[in-house]
């Protein structure tokens, strides 16, 4: 099991006031990480810690004398525009820096250091963020069999997975270039489809426009080509969670993708949260990962006695849409689904183990995608897709509206949480990603 | 057409002799960028030009008085440890250089500016190269249609290629962590296959290796997220043109690809050439774009009057394979194919314009690869699973060594080069990598 300690403490507050509300997604048990600045500002992006509605600057933070020794290092790191010098520090600083300013926000921190502290934060109502960390690859794997079956039934009621989902967590690379922090707008992609039974593929607007509620797996330490991870030490590698909406446009996605995978499909633009909630806040949420008795047990090297015990992770998610009509109406977005990442065929650790086995090698800051999270239950899907069967059975929105896939002006929000009795509820923040319409 | 100017000249000569010797690749017509710097030396890397066996040394020469304007601009950015920002400067900027370079180095330069321009020049024999630019995002493409036809009839003497070949220029995306320069050793990747009939994969190295024969295409120029890039301004994006080779594990990739295409099976290793010959170089090797009339013709997106009359380059390729066991007899590599670029069933241009039509953003420093060039006739095929047919028909090497796949200690030798009757030889140097036995 991954060992809790103070930090995890449900009955911790901070002298930051809405660190302490309920409900808030950043309380002191969490302590992301963003990179941001003032909206507006000419200052250089820095690194970042979320304390209920604050944020905590790194850069501020650091020039003063509040810290020292690794956690000082990991500060100074944690204050670049990019957070990749502070993954390559690894998990002793990442801890270092954690404790130190949990410290620093405890209620029980000394007046003088309040006082220090205090003006080294800065609402966050009053910032904009920026992709934290300069991504060297992307990876988006496909690691939800509910997801895998949902697609799979919508061509064939009878339909299983490919032979080697049960035996690989599958993945596919993925486009840095047109990853974007929470607020991205994106023109709806023209491209090539094909009509069934058609002799030639036509050139218009994407016509079934889709979001896939994943999370983003940050990669903190790397390791170098030739050296593969084993399971057991795989997440080490990981520094922390957000969430990832990778948006997909399905009748590029099903002209194009035999045989090589989606390209122009999937990379037009993929939208990720700000805050990076990293591995130690997520260690109370924490549950066995176990694959059932007539499934395929994993290949040796995918196969760990940590990862059974804690290979799972409890987070909770949601999909909202916003729609145009919505918004200039006031009424808000409908929910469309809910669900969690504790369903998950394939674990983090198995993802990096498998990424590496081959000798692939990983950088501070390489993303991953964790593939579509879909549940197994009924409006546990990850994409429109699946709820709305292919617009065959639209979703119908708070306002009436009908949705077979995503119109322009819809806005679509990913939030995710974990909570658990005797634990504090931490959270996600929000992905939040806009359809324009096409330029064609 | 392409227009050719004095730097073309078949008749230029330059005053470093070796630049005007019978068969090389680097005479004054060429002018190819790499990054270097002296073997082992602290020094930092820095791009420079080949001329003959000499590398003109960017960062001496923008130090000296011999440029000015925008060749000065260029040069200087061009002394970088990386070439992006030279990328980014624009097609003026790379032909103001080239011009003054040529100028300088053509052999009826004043005295004292070869006096001062011999002192930049460092011996090839005396240089290590880099991966010459911080790569953003790699592009693997599949658009040679003999390469396409050779894999399907392995399968089914029928077989024809997958029906969206012919209406797309198909791609994938790839692994920037592992793209190495001409040297790369690489151990044989371990991974999952699945034998047939068998009812679980077993893990174990590959024992199906391969490369693929590929260009490297460099973006110089990006565009906007959102803002495609149309056919007829595409080539004013790219840079130049390298030697690529895409190793594969055949066995690890039949059994992992579908549905979303390659993954562990290309991103242990890609070895490119450390020489990027310009487009402006290539000018006089251009040819028209043809589609035979039996074959579909490309939607409007694809289609311009320039890609057809010169969206070809007949650049000729080889390779060579070099055993452990012929490199200690000292008996020299053998060649196994030999064709031309000119071949492809999509053009540069036509990449360009697919990669972005539905958005996507290119940046300075992203690279493409062709996909396996393998031509219509006996013996230009790209990858040694075409040749011996899945190792049914094995490649006999000139020591009579026999080869299905790749062995241990093998290095594989690409090499490229341009000539035309009227027109100087340019060559592209040469990328070439090695085998070492699986860690696992």
């Amino acid at each position: 099991m991954i060992a809790l300690n103070h930090t995890h403490d449900v009955d911790a507050s901070s002298w930051v006031a809405a660190a302490n509300a309920a409900g808030t997604d950043f309380p002191i048990q969490n302590l992301p990480y963003a990179v941001f600045r003032r909206t507006g500002s000419p200052q250089p992006f820095r690194g970042g810690v979320a304390i209920g509605d604050q944020v905590l600057d790194m850069a501020a933070l650091s020039a003063r004398q509040l810290l020292d020794g690794l956690a000082l290092d990991a500060a100074r790191a944690a204050a670049l525009p990019a957070l990749n010098d502070f993954f390559t520090l690894g998990g002793a600083a990442w801890r270092a820096l954690r404790h130190a300013v949990f410290a620093l926000l405890r209620d029980d921190a000394p007046a003088a250091t309040m006082h220090a502290v205090r003006e080294c934060l800065v609402p966050q109502a009053e910032v904009e963020y920026t992709v934290p960390a300069r991504i060297g690859d992307y990876t988006d794997f496909y690691t939800s069999i509910d997801h895998a079956l949902n697609i799979s039934r919508l061509m064939n009621p009878e339909g299983d997975v490919t032979p080697n989902f049960r035996w690989i967590p599958t993945a596919y690379h993925g486009r840095v270039s047109t990853i974007g922090i929470s607020g991205q707008r994106f023109h709806r992609p023209m491209g090539q489809t094909m009509a069934p039974g058609a002799e030639a593929p036509t050139y218009h607007a994407c016509a079934r426009l889709d979001y896939e509620l994943e999370l983003g797996i940050w990669i903190g330490e790397g390791n170098a080509a030739g050296e593969a991870i084993p399971l057991e030490h795989a997440e080490e590698h990981v520094f922390g969670i957000c969430l990832l909406n990778d948006w997909s446009a399905r009748d590029i996605q099903f002209w194009e993708m035999a045989p090589l995978g989606p390209f122009l499909a999937k990379n037009f633009a993929t939208t990720i949260s700000p805050w990076i909630v990293t591995m130690e806040a997520l260690a109370p949420y924490r549950e066995a990962w176990t694959r059932p008795a007539n499934e395929p047990q994993p290949l040796a090297y995918l196969e760990g006695s940590a990862n059974r015990e804690s290979g799972a992770i409890d987070i909770r998610l949601e999909v909202w849409l916003e729609s145009e009509k919505a918004r200039s109406e006031g009424s808000g977005p409908s929910r469309l689904s809910r669900t969690s990442f504790r369903h998950q065929y394939w674990s983090v650790a198995q993802m990096v183990a498998h990424h590496t086995v081959g000798g692939c090698s990983l950088n501070p800051g390489d993303l991953f995608g964790s593939g579509t999270i879909s549940g197994p239950g009924p409006g546990e899907a990850g994409a429109i897709i699946e709820l709305a069967r292919a617009a065959q059975d639209p979703v119908t929105l708070a306002n009436g509206e009908q949705r077979g896939f995503l119109e322009d002006g819809d806005a679509v929000l990913l939030r995710g949480w974990c909570e658990k009795p005797g634990h504090a509820r931490i959270g996600f923040g929000e992905s939040r990603g806009m359809v324009l319409p096409a330029k064609g």
